[in-house]
């Protein structure tokens, strides 16, 4: 059996590796058109950044490490221009000679990963994406060329828009991001991302939202707004889509999402020919339609289930959550399954849980705070999501919480986990459990809770705002309209409240969650404002 | 309704504050015989080393506080000497004063937590175990008194005596620890405990393995060996007890674990009375008998239990999984369900998967190696347990292999995670995915393994070992026995090979796993040395 294999990077070379180990007989060729395979993507901008200080490194595997072990026949340089499904051949162009060869195959895997798209017309200024070894040999080699001073823009705040700005910066660089949303990471929803902002802010980024570059001329970037930045690079990160001119005019299914269509061995419509990574669709956890998941993870895992699909072992892939973190100058953001914004959206019934725990206990130094997001299934229970940002700890959180979704936990049963605690790592009642109370309670009904968003409305309805905070907490800063009736006087002081509805609130929900309780039982209704009076600033700032 | 609860700190005081929140009229009064409520009993060895500095934080509500927001009526210094179950009441002797009083009951909750058991007779040396805010005082105040050069002894390295011995050193006292079995941390498989010990000599601990106190006299301890130690204060951590003196003179049920049986809401066989805590039994999640696990998570987590089911809320108990977690100077030990060595002992059969992962992307800087395993139902792929020994990220992999459990995913589907990868983070094969993508090599049967204790048996039977890693890593040290042939020249080289079963083994496993798979495809009986060099090491040191 001969596979060839388009890719040699995440997906594909995952998918020879593993087949090899599966079938010592098979013939296995991998095209890359790249001078580099088995390269560490996800490590290239902390190169620029100089953390990553040996090139090296970045190359996992070379063609010839990948021969001596796994007997691959490694073709680098060489870009596969056709796929004739009918002859069963593809048709490769060696990119540094022009040369042109064809080659059969029994079985195919397209594993071309995804494509930044056309660049912007740099007119003199060096204009770069940051997806390959040549891209980031090319920006470091502007930069070491201007030398101090130098300045990039960086357009597009996705993930690989934030590890570029942090990279540069690290290195000195003066960034300008321009940003065409009105926030950076757009998948966070808007109360979350402020802390994404301020970050940058902090890091002297010059931060233009609601900007798209109109033009580069006369050597400088023309934002839409009319202002001009001088700057001698411009870094895109505007996103990707799925590289699939081959499979498209090979005739193979393409999705809406503009990724191939595969089933759940990673087969295409042509029984022949598979596909893995970011060129293909994903099945999406929440709602099991198709979607783009561009991760290094499911590229790996899918190389390795269409190695498997192809020995003849049966291994099917599970429809995708899209799990993602980035780090920002220490910050750490991290989300799970779907925001409330694509919820709200798509207009499935869910709650919303905001808490503000920390790292680990309180009573032992160290301990930061994180703010932390769930999204429910109003009907179910079952988790549709979460975001968390903040700094240690994290990471942690959001693969229990992904770990939870993949194994079918409510979000009340995140109450019951059993999280290893000693004080440096966590809480008796952990982060994670902590959300799952507050989920339970909503779930019981035993409080109900209002949204940052909704409180306006509340109150403009007649219901009177109660800050349930300290005296001192409230002269510090409180929301407006509101009355400060501390937790600890309401037994005694419950007659000094008009007799409407109640929206009660204190720095982060807990005091908030008591007071909803105490007030319920003595025949009032109430709210608490979910996620406290910190999650009302960062949604309102 | 009056509820009376007795012991006022985890289970208790957590029963007490959601029995609040659910019942503003019920009358709750709270027994503790110690000075203090509400305290962070996990805390206390870290005051003790000075890592937490304001003994305040320690008590994390008062009597005053819990009255001012819960209207709980909390009564310390008291103790409740007496349960009468017919007539409803409970004898209560102040500690100060001696004088008794009875309180009658309509539901009681008993949370009296576990007892380190009788002191040894220091004849003159202070003796104390770490339980309590008076433990910690005595024991800093001998410190203080003997001031430069202070001497103590730690009898037991279980949690408790190791975050004893740190905090002891931490302090610049001079530790021996007195362990009576073979190694510390007896719940650790043996080849997943050298790390321990050898973490203890590396911070100056005198280690006495297999040794017991025979005598405290003349001012000094004598071992049973024979041995003599100077010391100014002997620490007790021999381990614990459930509490039960109350429970049992009441007549309520004790299991055979000697913990108090209580069904899924934490009640007894007395329908007025639940339990909670480190008194109480738990359900094993493994094998669904009765158990101790004396946790501060599941002892919160119980109380809100009982107070719901008292409340008439079911929110039943899950069964425990144990999860476990210390630090040691950096080194972090972490583990969930059951050892080998329980699962040999019951003859439950299982698969060991043995891997020494990274904590993040090896490519970027400040990666630490961790040794992870996993126990798996040799019938059904369940996860039973797993180990951790490692320095960061091995609280977040013991997590998610504990909601996993809780999850029941098997142990092949760990390898379908989607985790958060950059790289500062996790891989893009996480360490819990890679040890689910060796689990399902074994599930499968794609590569058989063998562990390192049944290495001496497979080559007395005539297996031959070959080592797999290169010539270099060869003459750095080997089995003994073993012939080198390193992964890339087996092609070339497999005529070399005796026509014997094979055990091939690299450093940690995973390039025998692709040797093993290339030996068994050339037709050779092949099995991989589970964990590599490295296991087959620590299991033999
Ligand atoms: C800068 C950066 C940072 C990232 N950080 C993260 C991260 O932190 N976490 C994470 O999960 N993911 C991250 N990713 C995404 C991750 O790298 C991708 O999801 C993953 O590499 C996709 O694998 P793939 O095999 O589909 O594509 P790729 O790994 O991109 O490989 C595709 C290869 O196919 C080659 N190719 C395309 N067409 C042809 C052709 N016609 N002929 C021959 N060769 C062809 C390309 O040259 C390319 O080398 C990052 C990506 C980048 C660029
Ligand atoms: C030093 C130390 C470190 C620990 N570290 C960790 C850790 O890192 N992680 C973890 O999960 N767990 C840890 N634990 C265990 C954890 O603290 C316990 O599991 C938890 O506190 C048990 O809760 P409980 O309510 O059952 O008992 P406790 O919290 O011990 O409370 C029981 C209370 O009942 C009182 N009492 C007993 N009898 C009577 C009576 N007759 N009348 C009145 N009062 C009575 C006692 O004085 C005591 O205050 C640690 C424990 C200690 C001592
Ligand atoms: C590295 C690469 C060539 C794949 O090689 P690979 O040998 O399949 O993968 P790994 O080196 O991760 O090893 C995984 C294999 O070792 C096995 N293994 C790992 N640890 C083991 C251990 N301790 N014991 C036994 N087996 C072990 C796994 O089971 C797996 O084998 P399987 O697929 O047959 O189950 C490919 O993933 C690649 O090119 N990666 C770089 C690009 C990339 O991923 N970019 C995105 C992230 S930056
Ligand atoms: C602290 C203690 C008194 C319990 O008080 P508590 O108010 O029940 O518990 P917490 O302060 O943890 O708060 C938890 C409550 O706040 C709610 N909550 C937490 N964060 C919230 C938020 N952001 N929004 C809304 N509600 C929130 C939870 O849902 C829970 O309420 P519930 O039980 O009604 O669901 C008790 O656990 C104790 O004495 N602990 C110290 C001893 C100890 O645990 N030792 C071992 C570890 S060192």
């Amino acid at each position: 059996m001969k596979i060839i294999i388009i890719g040699g990077v995440a997906g594909g070379m995952s998918a020879a590796t593993r087949l090899r180990r599966l079938d010592e007989t098979a013939e296995i060729v991998v095209f890359e058109r790249g001078p580099y395979v088995s390269f560490a993507n996800c490590g290239l901008p902390y190169y620029v950044g100089g953390v990553i200080e040996d090139r090296n490194s970045l190359l996992l595997q070379t063609p010839d490490s990948l021969s001596a072990r796994f007997r691959l026949d490694v073709r680098v340089n060489q870009e596969v221009v056709r796929i004739d499904r009918a002859a069963k051949t593809v048709q490769v162009t060696d990119v540094l000679d022009g040369t042109t060869a064809t080659e059969g195959y029994d079985v195919l895997i397209l594993a071309a990963g995804a494509t930044a798209g056309q660049a912007l017309p740099g007119h003199g200024i060096p204009v770069r994406s940051l997806r390959t070894v040549d891209d980031v040999d090319a920006i470091t080699s502007v930069l070491d060329s201007v030398g101090i001073g130098a300045r990039a823009v960086v357009v597009g705040a996705g993930f690989i828009g934030l590890e570029a700005i942090e990279n540069l910066v690290t290195r000195g660089v003066a960034v300008t991001l321009v940003q065409r949303g009105p926030r950076p990471l757009s998948p966070l929803d808007p109360e979350m991302a402020g802390a994404v902002l301020d970050t940058l802010l902090l890091h002297g980024v010059d931060v233009r939202v609601n900007s798209t570059v109109a033009d580069v001329r006369d050597g400088r970037v023309h934002l839409d707004d009319g202002s001009v930045i001088e700057t001698d690079l411009i870094v895109e990160a505007r996103g990707v889509r799925p590289d699939t001119d081959l499979a498209r005019s090979a005739g193979l299914t393409i999705g809406a999402t503009g990724g191939i269509t595969v089933d759940e061995y990673q087969r295409t419509n042509d029984p022949s020919i598979y596909a893995v990574g970011d060129a293909v669709e994903k099945t999406d956890a929440i709602d099991a339609a198709a979607t783009l998941v561009t991760m290094a993870g499911l590229a790996n895992r899918h190389g390795r289930t269409a190695a498997d699909a192809i020995a003849g072992v049966a291994d099917p892939s599970v429809p995708a959550l899209g799990t993602a973190i980035v780090g920002l100058f220490g910050l750490t953001i991290a989300m799970v399954g779907w925001s409330e914004t694509r919820l709200a959206a798509s207009g499935r019934p869910h709650r919303v849980v905001h808490t503000h725990p920390s790292s680990h206990a309180g009573y032992y130094p160290g301990a930061e705070q994180m703010s932390m997001k769930l999204l429910i299934d109003s009907q179910t229970d079952a988790i549709l999501g979460a975001q968390i940002v903040g700094g240690a700890g994290v990471d942690k959180r959001i693969d229990v919480i992904a770990t939870a979704m993949a194994g079918g936990l409510t979000a009340s049963q995140l109450s019951r986990l059993e999280l290893a605690y000693a004080p440096q790592f966590g809480s008796a009642k952990d982060a994670v459990n902590m959300a799952g109370y507050v989920a339970d309670n909503l779930a019981t009904g035993a409080t109900r809770s209002i949204q940052w968003h909704e409180l306006d409305d509340a109150t403009t309805s007649g219901a009177t705002l109660v800050d349930v905070r300290s005296a001192d907490e409230f002269a510090r800063g409180a929301i407006p309209g509101a009355i400060n009736l501390p937790l600890d006087d309401i037994r005694a002081r419950i007659a000094e409240l008009p007799d409407t509805p109640l929206v009660v609130h204190c720095q982060v929900g807990q005091r908030g969650h008591t007071a909803a309780r105490l007030l319920t039982q003595l025949g009032r209704h109430v709210r608490n404002l979910d996620g406290g009076y910190r999650t009302w600033l960062a949604g309102t700032a």
